[in-house]
């Protein structure tokens, strides 16, 4: 239809008619300067590609320590570009007999797409306390839902390596071991609320850095 | 599993692999001192057990006055640990003969359990105008649905006290008779849009306090 | 303004500009015969005021069990007036002695409220697993954020008695100890997970009734 | 890139990459024989074009009635298309000295457009009871908060029309007048309530259609 | 129910009762010299009734450029009012020949309602391609799903002017040739992510100022 | 804490407390015989492991086409599991010279995560037009933000993979070039709308199977 006789006129007239629109918001690139809001961070200005990438998946997580396995994050405080856009991602590397502890995230669902090895994985649904388990080889996903405990561990021969992502830019991850062992809740007060017994409590929390 | 010897190794290398994990956000406690957002206030650093504490509704409020009734808010301006987790409450205090008048919550349902007297409540549907009222005695509870006009009064020989919860850290609290009797809205105006005389609203806004 | 002669033609041309509007979404009591959606039951037909009471609040839980704890939901499945309200409640009644022990709310937050007694409570954060604990004496009201450990127990010489309200109308519990012990999660599996001794593990699988 | 002698390889390989991608839902059109949920009506099959249009704005509302205005909806019960979208409109016709009285919209904000004549419009904050209310003329905008009270009435010498837009499917209506006159909840509690002396209660019971 | 010699006394302590109440948040009008955040500005303090009216559509767009069309947005960044509120709105002034390319918004659906003339409309569902479009006249409206292609044209003999309403304070507006033809992305790519030949490429970028 | 003699009460008692504890929604794996809604299908009953498992992207798609790409859904319609969870994934394979054409997903953000070869991606954001462009090789993660425009084309010497993983259940897909051409939409239109010459238009269509 546009007549090249046209052409140097419709260049300055057509983008006129829309030359008020300014301010859309298409994304908001996280400015972890600012204090974080209940819907994320605030915008960042100056936005240029780099800030929609990461590369910090690439590289294996050290499972040189004795879950012989490593989370690497890429949530919003890594990733700043998935801020408001309800997705984030994880790597995860599991050693031969490395495990990542039970655990949940409080603030999104988890879709687990495994690309090296084999993992076992399962969750438990609340009041039925029921357990569902898969065996996961390489290119098969599972699903965890929000909230819900869940693991995964090497269930094979050779390392395991899986990239999860979430349904949100800032998951979180509460470690059961962690939050009972690693921190200063008094050995009286964990049992009394896990009935464990205090041999067992106190160990842990030795192996946990915890106190009291 | 975790063998004694193996503890202080364990020790150091069982948080590394997590250890990049941070700016997680578990709540975000309101910092009064910026501007609110639509999704609530930017988040507080610094968050200790007390803000996630509230005394304020332990007290009754002082119902000498001529409603002979108190509302007591744990909002987020009360009680800033609140913003962002969808959630508030509220005391009521209603002495015998007392009424908390008609209003509406513009942004949050209302959960009513009585823990003394008894409280007779009520709430209007919208197109149908259907009434749906009910006694309720201590330990029962009501449910009224987000924005619709409702009402609470003392039904009984002492004096009643509820404990409400709201379904968002803000509901707003919009009391039909301050909304047209207690301000500057012009009496003409107040009889236009409600059919009402004019000596009815005149009495009212003197009543209120209003002028116009 | 309404002139009395004008009444009689005003009662039925005032109802007629709006008669159009009907299927007005005020609220949406659950159909519970219906299946549950991502965002809640189907509505009802034929609501009336009993479907926003509920009763079954009002009278204490049965405190003779070993933890010496009830918790009597008002969840949607209970009270079907909360449906698509965002909010729900439920009753906590601790005897001297009992205990909630640690759990999670997958899809709500907690807002406690002490009507009797004293309550010792926490929570846990996510990544920093900081734990945030207080006393909480009748009137005080506690926050608990949505998907992190927390417990109650009571923490005085009486009986004590808590409302809790919830952000949503179907909040899930899930208890640690049950999720790990009252199911036929293979002991090997608990152990890799959690790093508990098998002598630990087997005997609360026995306490709480699991095999494996 | 194209080139013409592959054209027809192109076409039955073209489409095959994605053929097992279905269920998409670019929308939900509402199949109003099934019960709404609390996120809108299930969606029917069968689409057309027709499905997202609607022709009940185009004609004039009757204001030959007390209020001398018309409200025509099109909301998810007149316009099915609009379902799962967030957004609703209706027509506003308002005659020399007709009046929208004092209502909210439970369920939206609401966007005003005046398309012929002068609108007089207003509304009132919560908490304050502040009023913010303005004169529009043909083609001005006015924005009203979600479930906050407003009104509209004709301020000119000719017929206002207006188109408004909500945020949402089922906005509702709550007409305060109706809601306190139009229905059987007793004038006794009516007055309670309001301040309402009972002469006046009873007087707008009568003009609309009240009983009790 | 209120007696005349009461009303001194009512002044002073009807508002008392809830004068706690601070900070309720009805409206949060755009501050746009702050950061936006994923929720939308934070809100500006000291509002007025002219925050949440706006003239800026009153007046027709300039149609005197190629495409015979201006888009005049009433976005958050023209009109700060509809902040957090779920709507927006835009004028569309279409001369006779006029058309919008075709185009999406990415953040929310649409609503159009012709004032003015014949609009011929359209939009495209994703994974069927099916195309949905119809001929609007004066009072006709039509709605377009959020993100999907759509499209319109002066379809009659005389200028179209439309009101449009967004399900959101900030819906963009991707128009598909000025994606492709009106920035820097080279021509190969278009070529290859679009299959369109050489120099149709090269002659759009030409006319809509492109380069690459 | 629990003594071995208190097992067997302990087992019957301590299950008690919770019993009435039902209906909790911790997933909703759809039951796609049923209409989708808004929010979702509605829940199926009898849901086992394997609703939460999927294998379908463990195989390479087949790429012997002309874009020499393959796009292999896991969204609700082949994943059930993901219903209700704000999360799905899907498979990309691109052999050489392979493309995966200019298009949005209306409906979700996007998170790519190359597990091998090397990916040339770009989005193109809404009013400015702007390009944002990235060579991604193994284990590079990029963000495409939803509704926006986007690309990727394999840029390496190797076939190439990806993971996506997407922010909603059913993120849609709209081709650029399939909405333009693989319909019926006539090409007066396209050629309206687009600016494309009608040569180019006819082309394409003949090539994407379009009529008109």
């Amino acid at each position: 239809m546009a007549n090249a006789m046209l052409l140097p006129v419709l260049i300055s007239f057509l983008i006129m008619p829309f030359s008020a629109m300014a301010l859309t918001q298409d994304f908001c690139v996280a400015d972890l300067s600012c204090s974080d809001t209940p819907a994320g961070y605030p915008c960042k200005a100056g936005v240029s590609a780099g800030d929609f990438y990461y590369h910090g998946l690439a590289a294996a997580g050290n499972t040189s320590n004795l879950i012989k396995a490593a989370v690497t994050p890429a949530f919003v405080g890594q990733f700043p570009g998935v801020n408001g856009l309800g997705i984030s991602a994880a790597r995860l590397d599991i050693a031969m007999g490395g495990v990542v502890p039970l655990h949940t995230h409080p603030a999104a669902s988890e879709l687990l797409f495994v690309t090296e090895g084999t993992i076992l994985a399962g969750f438990i649904s609340s009041s039925s306390n029921t357990v569902y388990t898969k065996t996961l080889y390489k290119g098969d996903i599972m699903v965890f839902p929000q909230g819900l405990l869940h693991y995964q561990y090497n269930g094979g021969g050779s390392a395991a390596v899986a990239l999860v992502a979430f349904s949100g830019p800032n998951p979180g991850l509460q470690i059961t071991d962690y939050a009972l062992f690693a921190n200063n809740l008094p050995s009286a007060v964990v049992e009394k609320v896990t009935f464990l017994d205090d041999a067992q409590v106190k160990k842990l929390k030795s192996v946990l850095g915890g106190s009291g």
